[in-house]
């Protein structure tokens, strides 16, 4: 491990991370809500540590290697999460506890969107931003740091973004061209927030709600200025938006990367990941559509707006809702809950297993009944006109199996604390595929809960959003030797 | 597809198993519980349908080959399943619906122990007799199916038993190794069941009991012949006897057939899975004592000997109660449950997913870390000293996800239908794992539950029994062509 090189990464990133709590400090004073110094207090304060580890170590010229990534990914998320607490402990009217302050800003960077915090609507402006803005910097982080700027401070690109993701690696092409195609990256995501943010500007909100909706959008995190979340806007026009963007944002970037340079819809139509995707949420509105006019909850015209708006909500881990989906029949939110296991696109701000992995999962067991049908064929699991190498076949299903292990262990931790079963089961659910909100105590926030079950979801949030295996790979002995 | 040769195997299976009817006409007329016609009814319906099947292709000379054995194993079940309802259905004081009677058949043929039936200890001593039976004679199909039948198909990885299977290994042809080995396999099942049947009479059941419990004990069956199930007997000799004779049943027979084959004690102990299975038992009887002891359930004495039997009844998947445990706190009953996911050792009497495989699992988990700190590293996965098969790994990565996909859509089906989640998730689970009992309406009897709901359960049982891809093998198109 070469601690002294993390540390100087450490430190950079803590200090462009104090930089974003300037914007708060600026909506405080244009709002007179008088919470500017707690953001310029936490502000010193994330600054004052970033230096105190950049600076002992700033000379040091020494390469990041692989092994090094899972730690300084695994550190990106805690250390800013921690600091990112900041704010939520020193702001008037709010002064949450360490445990809340941990929780809300972890579900914010990591784009799942749980909240403790209750009456949004009557909270300081400059806190709203903050937690929308988190959101959105976590998503930018889940598709750019793990893909460009770990790499660009020294870290051979391919082997950091396996760190994010053991899973398959989308394209190669990536490797040679990583800080373009950084840059690349982020300006789609900041264009398409941008476009996000004037439609819903266009189509009623106010500029405020605009920008901090479209943050929360294209990060796929689900955070709202209101109790209400989208419910709060009694427009359609505003919740197809919605739909759309969150569509889009649950697609792979480097897809929409390699789609806006060669200036071609049809790439993505060819693509097999995206493909599935969108056939599951075709399948997954009408099965949702159907489920709610044949319980009779709605008639047949609010079945499908809310039907089309709760199905791509929870399928792509956004979290947002129009409505109180907890109250339907038990069936529909546990059928909401399967596809938000499933999830975004790899390389997207979605949460959840990724759609590829399970378009792996489903082909492998498709090969596992023709194996038994014909025990002597060799019979190689193809991803559009790439045959998949038995290396990430492997790692697939360990992912899959790992997961759904870990899920049931922290479901059980749950429950013993004494959550029912229902809130316990959703509140993983929606913490492990960072979606956001659940059933039962958890259906509006998470303010209730026991602090061992707050920090088991901080737990939950961390190992959905490294995909698992980059957390377990720092709890393995083997890992640390040497 | 060897259809002549399927229907003469099917003929003769039915011939055997309407033999089978004939002694509950005898504890009939021993007892006078006026139930022998009901009987002998079903014994000539049986042995008729078995002479339609075997009479007209008696005379074919034709080998099974491998792929005919997954429709062979599916048949078994459901055909045996269909007739072994039949007395279900005309017996006095009874008169199941089609639906239960079916239901009562495939949970005693499947070793599942669920029933409908509520009222035990009033019950026609011929019926209670003939639900015993069942079950053991479901018992020793699927352990000669499990050593003899599913290596040659090579079901989830099962091709690792392939050479260590006992009798003669000759060639593809099905027929001559499996009835060598169901002779050595069917002795030590019924010195089982003496030794057993013996055990619990001395220490006090009454003769009939003592068989009847020892039908269920080695099959890890769990039908009784009081509603109180073991609870009734309040001796703790007999609940000793019982937890010996479970986990002696939840061991691999072919273990069994080569231990005592050689005399020799210590080739239990040089098995890896007999080490997993006693390590899991151990692990999982001092969690649940140190549980039980914790939330006030008991009292020490009562903890240790309530936490021990039902820890073995339910890891094993037998499914006996000596107490309410559907009453304990929730953790309890999930942790139960999960170790019944695990359930008994391939080859034994056990349902669940098997010990080998969580323990392959378990192993393909931590090779997926070490891979990721030693990429080019290349590390086979052993069990004791052989190296197992990449074939074999995706056999069991797939036998898992498959497994745990069909439960979560067996669960949402019974919720919609009305079921409450708990039930719906204990039923479930407590069926595709063989186990019986559940929690919620479920924890004594099946008998309130809705049609459609039953006939899922059938199927869910069927799916455990026949591991999965047996039947899900029967549903490819690719199975009936040529
Ligand atoms: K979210
Ligand atoms: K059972």
């Amino acid at each position: 491990m070469h601690f002294t090189v993390i540390s100087r990464i450490l430190g950079i990133l803590l200090m462009l991370f104090s930089l974003t709590l300037i914007p708060p400090v600026l909506v405080s004073l244009w709002f007179h809500d008088h919470n500017q110094v707690s953001f310029l207090i936490a502000f010193i304060i994330t600054f004052a540590a970033g230096m105190v580890a950049w600076f002992p170590v700033h000379n040091v010229k020494q390469d990041l290697r692989t092994r090094d990534g899972f730690l300084v990914t695994a550190l990106f998320w805690t250390v800013l999460g921690l600091f990112g607490s900041l704010p939520f402990m020193f702001s008037n009217g709010l002064n949450l506890s360490f445990t809340n302050a941990v929780f809300e800003s972890l579900s914010g960077l990591t784009t799942t969107g749980a909240t403790v915090i209750t009456g949004l609507d009557t909270l300081p402006k400059s806190i709203l931003y903050y937690r929308q803005q988190l959101q959105w910097l976590g998503g930018i982080g889940i598709i750019v740091i793990a893909v460009a700027i770990l790499p660009m401070l020294g870290i051979g690109g391919m082997q950091l973004y396996r760190a994010e993701t053991p899973g398959p690696v989308k394209d190669s092409k990536l490797t040679p061209r990583i800080t373009e195609t950084a840059k690349a990256l982020f300006l789609i995501y900041l264009s398409l927030t941008v476009v996000c943010a004037l439609s819903y500007w266009f189509a009623g909100m106010s500029l405020f709600d605009a920008i901090c909706h479209a943050y929360a959008t294209v990060a796929i995190g689900g955070f709202s200025t209101h109790d209400a979340s989208m419910g709060f806007f009694q427009s359609e026009t505003i919740h197809a938006i919605c739909v759309f963007f969150m569509v889009v944002s649950g697609i792979n970037f480097a897809l929409h990367f390699y789609s806006w340079q060669d200036r071609r819809i049809s790439n993505y139509f060819r693509d097999p990941e995206f493909q599935f995707y969108i056939s599951a949420i075709l399948v997954g509105c009408v099965l949702t559509i159907f489920l709610l006019y044949h319980y009779d909850v709605f008639n047949f015209t609010d079945s499908v707006g809310h039907g089309i708006f709760q199905l791509v909500s929870i399928l792509t881990t956004t979290g947002f809702t129009t409505t109180d989906f907890s109250a339907w029949p038990s069936i529909l939110p546990f059928m909401l809950l399967y596809f938000a296991f499933m999830g975004g696109c790899a390389g997207s701000t979605g949460g959840g297993i990724k759609v590829i992995r399970i378009l792996l999962i489903f082909k492998q067991g498709i090969r596992e009944i023709h194996r038994l049908i014909h025990p002597s064929a060799v019979i190689p699991i193809k991803v559009g006109s790439t045959s998949v190498s038995d290396r990430v076949v492997d790692a697939v299903w360990g992912f899959f199996s790992v997961y759904v292990f870990a899920y049931f262990m922290m479901f059980l931790v749950l429950v013993g604390t004494g959550l029912d079963v229902i809130t316990a089961f959703f509140a993983v659910g929606a913490c492990i595929n960072n979606l956001g909100p659940g059933l039962g105590e958890v259906a509006t926030h998470y303010g209730d809960m026991n602090e061992t079950a707050k920090w088991v979801l901080c737990f939950a949030m961390l190992l959905g959003r490294l995909e698992v295996f980059t957390l377990l790979v720092l709890f393995s002995p083997m890992f640390w030797r040497r």
